[in-house]
């Protein structure tokens, strides 16, 4: 599996449920955003969220949780003609070029202009 | 480039500035939504989002909010050891069986409980 | 009831149950967008949400949502030492000078600055 | 100030520039949340948000999110007829019964199913 398929499947998913009218691209990107706030869920109240604080059913639901995300955003990005990978890999190189090493280093205020 | 490529270049990226110490499964959880609500923003007054309603200049905005969603997704299943590509495929199956399509075809109620 | 009172009792609840401790301003912060995101996804999939499209039990659910949303938002303001009213009333005051009325009138490009 | 007096000048705020007609209950809910996550951004690399954490820049900038917040939470109570005030009364007591002091005193657990 790649995303292409992916984004292949997915669409014939929809398109078999007759779900296409529903999956604007308004509606996915709510729909994105409550998959992420879902997530967000369990983490809300620890502390960092590391592995060690979570059980394994935790560890389960998060990684569904992780997969709606990504469910979501391959259809955005469909309807939206954008190619995820290569969105991806150039934006990586604006943010190497954008936050040199030596300049950033382990500084979070420099991080949260990110 | 592949998910798994991205995934390691994210790693080497955050390390080289010794940003790790931020990257905390939480704190990924709350860019991952915040990025996502940077996308929702700019279909937010819109009517469908579809690209007809998008000028050249939103659609590069777009462009950029999807690769930032997939970059923080991606470092966040990495700090959980999560392999995205094998849980959205499960997940896909799962909703197979789940929403059949028979039962569920246009059916945006049945949908809402996706 | 008005959001002085409001906010004594919502300190008091905490303060009873020993949650000052995970109440702070970033918990807080996450726990109002995961009220927000619950509030969406009754609207995700509706094409614009008024009463019409709303029976009783989803009017109810909704009910709740907007006043979970209120609490932890009244709770985070508290931490914060933020009057809510009269920073809206500050920027209420700010938004009609920044959007004059005969300029924007019915203008949703102008609203999507906002 | 108070909630009713500040609905009652965000309806006309809206209505002299004619955003009534964008200002549909599903919208109201995407720009609620999108103004919670614009709050959520200040935090997300802090440690806890306390006001320790925060310069004078900072806490004016969450002040006025704080406001928009509210703002579009009170427009949204608005358009669907929800008396804010009493639907919070409503949870907290609620929640008085749901969370009993004894049972659930400092355990972020029991919390969480908040």
């Amino acid at each position: 599996m790649n995303l292409t398929k992916l984004c292949d499947e997915l669409r014939i998913f929809a398109q078999e449920r007759d779900w296409e009218q529903f999956h604007t691209p308004k509606n996915l990107a709510s729909a994105l955003i409550v998959e992420a706030s879902e997530l967000l869920e369990h983490f809300q109240w620890l502390k960092t969220g590391e592995l060690a604080e979570l059980d394994e059913r935790k560890q389960n639901e998060i990684r569904h949780e992780l997969a709606d995300v990504l469910m979501y955003l391959v259809r955005l990005a469909d309807k939206l003609d954008v190619d995820l990978m290569a969105a991806a890999s150039e934006k990586l190189e604006h943010n190497r070029i954008k936050y040199p090493t030596e300049k950033v280093r382990g500084d979070s205020r420099k991080y949260s202009e990110y």
